[in-house]
């Protein structure tokens, strides 16, 4: 006899792991289904070491800055194989973490992959067989993947995913990128740090393609004075390696051109997990790559919901987890409302860092709407200059007299992301930051500065 | 024939300054009066020049964390002299900024001592001669300077107080620090990082004795482990220059023993600029040492209202400022209820930092109230772990079902100060804390834990 589960969980990411502790809390009799390990690519092959690696290697950018300044000067050597060490440990560390959770509110964790075998049952291949499972509810938060083009495809040798980088037992000397967005960001400025030549290939115009064209601008600035070699709007034949190199080999008005590195990361961003699930038989439609269908109550099909990158809505690990949050809620009665995910940060981790949060004025102009923008420059700031970082600014977009989005780019400027993201959603005036009392000194006095500024057009 | 100014200033500090530049953009006739630099204590003498201490050393604490998980190695040197000189530079720099502002704005700036003249009249004591000044309005924000007792009066040569502390041309090989409060841990731990042996000596039984006794705790925990010679719970009955040493006599149980350093810095508090003003003359009364009665609308007689350190309310610049803006509003008669500070954010840089608004659980119980806390600790937190810096923990007080209070300690709590603090001013329940998406990864993410953490007793 099988028991029937409230909810059953594919996947233990962000999105999946939350629902299921959530579920479990509030009494729902919850399984949870991961074909790897917990925590998903986030904190597995993501996020989580990406920042383990910018953080050990924070004090690095501080000392040049002050070195710059010519008030500090030294050497410091971080020992590669301690930090992936430390990596390692710190991701097992939380998977047990993350697994006694599980177990001490009695969700069943089932180690394998799941597949539909019929309306209500799930079929799981476990390493000692195949187990069934039954639900009334199914949640798919099976998350995304690196993607991979023909001739842009990892090889594990010299050219890398985002996973097998940060697997890397040395650092290589030279590194290329293919894709300027965050997570290639991310990672080639952990690698500068650790003293790797940097090389950025993009097909588009500009690095962070997805944000303010001014961020985009100060990003290419202050990573081309750091000696990055960044190719922006020029097209990859193919990435491939050759002997002990990673050898990219540019097409179109560079054609033929190579670019040669001891390394290639290929960051082109990452495709939906939905295929061989068995969705299709209870209804479930695909859109793009393969991104779950959901509607307003994140429902996929009737009792089954998607949450996280598979529904293609942000491919955000806390956008997953709030959207989980909905879902349980949802299963409990207590969210009748369709989805509202208020505003979603987006941050880039570094030296600078982006944040973003709500509507950006290229978004609204495209939309045919005409907003104000007000600016303040982060050298005005007291604590940028502490840190003799001074490079950046943030940025609001106004609609209607209130503020709708918030853009930064600088150090440290992640800081503020909590802070931007209850401004939007409240959708402050002037006034509201007028009076409000700003702690002096901090570097939120710069997004302060920014809202009191005097507005212009777009 | 006199101009008589709709508002004259007294002091231009964070609270003089922000409310003539105000008045002035609102179209009041403005004058400023500033006995000495523009900026006040806060950036000639104390907040601003601290941070840029704490700043230019920081990279020494993000690697002393590395090197004690064994990852990154190094030395970092700074240049005492060239910080000096870059403090200088920017401090400078900023008072000239203020002194642009305030002539673009058209606020006559009058550099000489003010005293009251008679109603609605001052005399300013300048360089080349006594100049009258007529106002309907005056605001007093003459702030405060370092407190003194007798026995512990710095002398100017080895004993300090902390505007003579930061105007040493080399740092001292070790340091007695008078005092355990915010100003003289945020010296110490520059003192610290600069090389100094690090002594304090404090009266009350715990270090920053406002702060949650959790939060004393913690300080002191890492400040022994960085080797600090911590006193507490003992007199001092003197400390003098003798020969080359600070020398620092004890009384009490300790009595005759002495410590002595190379320098002490006597950090006991602050006293209001509040004598030879002239005030009396226009009935505003004093308390305590001296600080200015203001009523609910922050008025000390008719139409002379104080702001900032000089009324003793909080002696800090962002709460000056509010005070100045608020003063503004009522002079333009677009405040009419009575001042409310709303939650008031306090802040300890350094590493670790501390950050505090709204109530803490021991004023509560010490007013006969029962409130319930909630608590998460960073180690759980993976910006945290990225730096190596796990030790500390966010913690909320609950009042009703609503958070009145966050208290936090640990590296860079202070960046959640504004979260905090909007969050405290909403009073958000459990289920707002639920409901709201925090980025992931971020330091923030601690202070949802403490959001959503079981409550208990306080």
């Amino acid at each position: 006899m099988t028991t029937t589960y409230d909810l059953v969980v594919l996947g233990g990411g962000p999105g999946g792991f939350d629902a299921a502790v959530e579920a479990a809390a509030a009494g729902l009799k919850t399984a949870l289904v991961e074909a790897a390990d917990l925590g998903g690519s986030c904190l597995n092959h993501g996020c989580i070491p990406t920042k383990l690696w910018l953080g050990a290697t924070s004090a690095i950018e501080e000392l040049a800055a002050q070195t710059k300044v010519r008030v500090a000067s030294g050497e410091i050597r971080v020992d590669f194989t301690a930090l992936q060490s430390r990596k390692d440990r710190h991701i097992a560390a939380t998977r047990k973490a993350m697994g006694s959770r599980l177990a001490q509110l009695g969700v069943d964790l089932l180690t394998g992959r799941g597949r539909v075998a019929g309306p209500n049952a799930l079929e799981v291949k476990c390493a000692d067989g195949v187990k069934p499972l039954a639900f009334r509810n199914l949640l798919v938060a099976t998350g995304s993947r690196p993607a991979a083009f023909p001739g842009l495809t990892p090889d594990g040798a010299r050219v890398l995913d985002s996973t097998g980088f940060l697997a890397l037992t040395a650092m290589p000397k030279s590194l290329i990128v293919v894709g300027g967005g965050f997570i290639g960001l991310e990672m080639a400025q952990a690698a500068h740090r650790l003293g790797a030549h940097i090389t950025i290939v993009d097909a588009l115009p500009r690095l962070a393609g997805l944000e303010d064209p001014e961020v985009s601008k100060a990003l290419e600035t202050v990573f081309k004075r750091q000696g990055w070699d960044i190719r922006l709007g020029v097209k990859v034949a193919s990435v491939v390696t050759q002997d002990d190199s990673a050898v990219l080999t540019l097409e179109g008005e560079a054609a033929g051109e190579e670019l040669l590195a001891e390394c290639a990361l290929v960051a082109i961003g990452r495709r939906p997990n939905s295929a061989d699930l068995g969705l299709e038989s209870l209804g479930v439609e695909l859109s793009g790559p393969g991104y779950i269908k959901t509607n307003e109550h994140l429902e996929a099909a009737p009792d089954v919901y998607a949450v996280g990158d598979v529904n293609g809505r942000m491919l955000l690990a806390h956008a997953a987890s709030h959207q989980a949050h909905y879902v349980v809620e949802r299963l409990l009665d207590q969210a009748r409302g369709a989805y509202e995910s208020g505003p979603v940060p987006s941050i880039l981790y570094g030296s600078p860092e982006v944040l973003r949060v709500g509507l950006m004025a290229e978004e609204a102009k495209a939309g045919g709407e005409d907003v104000l923008v007000s600016r303040a420059q982060l050298i005005a700031n007291p604590i940028a200059q502490a840190h003799a970082a001074t490079q950046g600014f943030v940025k609001c977009v106004w609609r209607q007299g209130r503020v709708a989005g918030i853009t930064a780019v600088g150090a440290d400027v992640s800081r503020m992301a909590v802070a931007a993201s209850l401004i939007v959603r409240a959708g402050w005036t002037r006034e509201d930051a007028a009076g409000f009392m700003f702690p002096h000194p901090t570097l939120d006095e710069s997004l302060k500065a920014a809202l009191l500024a005097d507005k212009e057009a777009a």
